[in-house]
């Protein structure tokens, strides 16, 4: 059993699995246990970053309590968006750039929210807060969910720190942003139109 | 008016005026508009490093909605534990090292807790990963902080973070841990005998 699970929120996006898997190496390159998971099928363009930097998808899980001691929530708060049972276990840590709903705590932990267009964002902060450095795959992960929260900066809620962290990724990820953000965002707009036509 | 207020808990204890003063400083030498107010009279044992390092104390306030467009919290994030007006306010940041309880925000904001004994703890982080030196006086206010939440390291609550960031903040504030430590602790204790004997 590990010893801690993180995943993102129930019909995971691509911020939801790549910063879950991207927040699970770093915690295990400082020596926890960590495992992702994720609470829902892979879409469509999630599935292509993972393809595309030939990473395997995180365990489906809809219960979490009894896979691990504790779970750290990326992506997200509010228990109603998270696993079925998220109160039966006890949640060490939350990484997250949305407002805060419904959340309540017996006791303190390491709840980090940062009015930020992605969670990846927040990680990259972290890995350099601990002083270790993002592997290729990884940082490709972590670029592809701010390209995917911001729509490649196009959104709102995009802001210089994404647009930061974006460009400093996709160098350690070697892609371009304009060419692989572009069949990213297609590649998940793309299928989602063949379902809707068969 | 000032942009943004900063402000610990009603009642408030040698962390809640020390970070919101040390928190106001870090934020300004940021470039942005901040004032550190409180809720409530200085007691005893933050008169004595008030005065032991020349801070004036912040300005006493009740209602907060009136003094400035933003609001940031330290050392609590219960509204009930805040000033009477705290839905009058809009809050941009929480540094805390409390549990989380009946937070809820309608944008996403800058949150930080972090299971650490003290709120001055997180800010010596802060000052770091902003790369801005703390001075003297600073510094005697964050390490008095610590040393009154860890009750000078021997709460349960007290981490290995705290130990280490009193350390460091005691040689640059000049001061021993030990003997301002204890004289501080004194003061408090002593004050509050007087204060039942009369
Ligand atoms: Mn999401
Ligand atoms: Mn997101
Ligand atoms: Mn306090
Ligand atoms: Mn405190």
């Amino acid at each position: 059993m590990n010893n801690t699970i993180i995943f993102g929120h129930q019909n995971p996006d691509t911020d939801s699995i790549c910063s879950a898997i991207a927040y699970s190496t770093l915690k295990n390159k400082l020596g926890h246990q960590c495992e992702p998971i994720r609470l829902g099928l892979i879409n469509p363009e999630t599935q292509f970053v993972l393809d595309y930097f030939a990473v395997k998808a995180p365990r489906l899980l809809h219960h979490v309590s009894k896979e691990a001691e504790n779970a750290i929530l990326v992506d997200h708060n509010e228990p109603q968006q998270s696993a079925i049972d998220i109160n039966e276990i006890r949640i060490v840590e939350v990484i997250d750039h949305h407002r805060i709903s419904n959340f309540e705590s017996k006791e303190p932990l390491y709840f980090r929210i940062e009015p930020v267009g992605c969670t990846a964002t927040i990680l990259n902060k972290l890995y350099k807060e601990n002083q270790i450095e993002i592997d290729k795959k990884t940082a490709g992960l972590m670029v592809s969910a701010i390209i995917s929260d911001t729509l490649l900066f196009k959104s709102p809620t995009c802001t210089k720190e994404d647009i930061d962290a974006a460009h400093e990724l996709s160098k350690i990820a070697e892609v371009s942003l304009e060419k692989y953000g572009l069949d990213m965002l297609k590649s998940g707009a793309n299928l989602k139109d063949k379902t809707v036509e068969e």
